[in-house]
């Protein structure tokens, strides 16, 4: 029950993603308090240095925060994050993100997001503070 | 002549940033040490909560940041970041990032970035570091 | 007036603040939304390389915080902070802390220290959350 | 071995540790890129608000984090850290810190450190930035 509905808030936030989709994010994994997402590094997300914009990789972090975060249905935002670049993104690589809650008390929550590129490469270590606003992602019942 | 080195150097990063391009971000100032953009919200940044989403606010802060950082024609990567969110951006607005030097040491930097809407409102707050690497932005002389 | 609350203020918290009588930290200013404040570095702050545990440095830094947070008189707490070390405080330096608030949007505020030692060298770079809760500090009127 | 080696240097990094023996901290366990330390609430850790001073918890955090970061006795020092509060600490508390490496890449590294009170509920969640530099904690051999 709890899976389903954290599979169905995942498939609603998606579809009015203009983001996630504009950059060419997917939603591969979602339960509650936890998400993975891929991106390919694409042409044009490399900065002057030709190495993946460090914008694009906290991006595609603080997406699976934001999935991860909202799946138990209940409207929650991003109030602040840090982000550590161990390693650069390349062109053409295939950067997973795997977001996991680790804290929630009461309205507060603290999510930790790691993305590894597909050698297993840690390329940014992300966490992420969110708050519970009022409302519910989708309809309940 | 550090002025003249810093235009010189923000248009040969501007000229292949394919990421600051594609999202329609402008240099508007450049100094060593410091730098200005702007950035509309466009249809394709919001959220599943029609709010600009935190990563393309993250991008505008992080270009500015990188910007401020190479202006004196020194390689400089940034290793980690920090962001917190007033408040949200919103479709159309007009975002202005402001980088600021706070610290430099041998190598390692710290900047601050200051992004404010159209009236001014503050929508992010970033701290990034930086570290010099090896290489000139543009040949010298 | 708003300066002379924030005198009060400041004179209450230091009168009830154990933890900073006891590290021999000092209030030298305070205003709204600011605070200078130092500490000398002792031997029973050295860390096991001999050099003052961050974790002193950073009390110190969030000691400014709370003053300048709390100086109008709205009792005002810490929900986090970020810290970064540009170089070491040593046995005998004399640390001084300048707090300045950036931002303060109803009950939310970021406030910046700086932490030099007595050569004008910086030693922290801070940033803090704050939160705004119910009470004064002290009685008004 | 590697075991043998991290509780040496574990003791022998206590042993000149003025800060922790000063506040009360315990080194309960240490293994390669993992620490757990307690500490116990007093009186001269608390702020004017009666909770303990964020400095103190900060500096438990930072404490464990330093010595899971030396456990390989390879010299390595705090370049930076963050930390969110999402409880207080009360007198007489008695909190664990338990610090856990994520991750380590040549010379840099990221640790995290959760604080709970003897009732379990998170105290602090803390990340820190480490740089192995020259030398070793103890005698090689």
């Amino acid at each position: 029950m709890p899976q389903r509905l954290a599979e169905a808030v995942g498939a609603a936030l998606y579809a009015r993603d203009h983001a996630a989709q504009g950059l060419g994010i997917t939603l591969v994994e979602i339960r509650p308090g936890y998400a993975r997402m891929t991106m390919t590094v694409r042409q044009d997300m490399l900065n002057s240095h030709d190495i993946c914009h460090g914008g694009f990789t906290f991006t595609l972090a603080d997406t699976a925060f934001a999935y991860a975060c909202n799946a138990r249905n209940l409207v929650t935002v991003a109030t602040g994050g840090t982000i550590l670049y161990p390693a650069s993104g390349r062109l053409g690589d295939r950067l997973t993100a795997i977001a996991e809650e680790r804290h929630l008390q009461g309205r507060n929550g603290v999510t930790d997001v790691t993305i590894t590129n597909q050698s297993g490469t840690v390329i940014a270590l992300f966490r992420g503070q969110s708050r519970r606003i009022e409302g519910t992602v989708i309809a309940a019942g």
